[in-house]
């Protein structure tokens, strides 16, 4: 039975990952095609759009989930592009903040309606009650993930 | 109307993320301490693991969603530590086929089954039914998605 419920959970994870890469890739087309740019790209100017004040490259790199190193690379495209800007950090002399530029913000709030819209056409075949319910399941299970991410020690190998 | 069901359905999307992205979370800092590698090397050891017979560079990069690039310092890293192999392709001879080597082979069950184990116990507080109807939902979604990626056109700026 233990087997049973861990095949039950393991099959969970794998469809929760197959609907976020179905998703993904649909979106990363859809930038491709429509705004020559990439979901890293856009990932980088939504943390920046949501942190008008700029954020340190570490801070960055930490909301984003990525290393440094990718960051550095991605931070200094977008600012050969005019939408990014970096500055020595007032706060520590040693490190810089990066902020969305004037241009990166109009870019950014275009490009962020029109995502909306592509994500509103691509959950289309999902009626509003099963959308509100799975949405209900996934915020649940998001909980219950970072309950045991917590508290339960990593398995020993 | 309208723009409440988009609401909903933009706020699925946010807590599909939102879930995949916890799960990753913790993942990926207990293979960081346990097994001191990283979420994409794993990634493609596990795409190696499901292709005994090896697999080009770009149908690798194709599978892992990542760009050559990034594919080539991944398996230049994973050569050196001695866990997959490159050969010229015996169907075209200008391209690599990578694959594991009985090391890589060896070292990523283990860690597979291991992996296996973190997910059952990060999804621990979700009892079975629950897994199964949101598996269910999951599964539903991923169709949805599939079927409007297919058809609906890109949206025009």
């Amino acid at each position: 039975m233990a087997t049973d419920v861990s095949g039950t959970r393991l099959r969970l994870w794998l469809r929760l990952l197959a609907a976020t890469n179905e998703m993904e890739r649909a979106l990363r087309r859809r930038l491709r095609t429509e705004f020559g740019t990439t979901l890293p790209r856009f990932d980088v100017m939504a943390a920046l759009d949501r942190a008008p004040e700029g954020l340190s490259m570490s801070e960055l790199s930490r909301r984003l989930m990525v290393t440094n190193g990718n960051t550095t690379v991605l931070v200094g495209a977008l600012e050969k592009d005019g939408l990014v800007r970096r500055s020595v950090s007032a706060v520590d002399r040693r490190s810089f903040t990066v902020e969305l530029t004037d241009a990166g913000r109009e870019s950014f709030a275009c490009m962020a309606d029109v995502h909306a819209q592509w994500v509103s056409e691509l959950l289309s075949g999902i009626d509003a009650a099963s959308a509100r319910e799975l949405s209900r399941g996934l915020h649940h299970a998001r909980l219950a993930i970072q309950a045991s991410a917590d508290t339960v020690p990593a398995a020993r190998a």
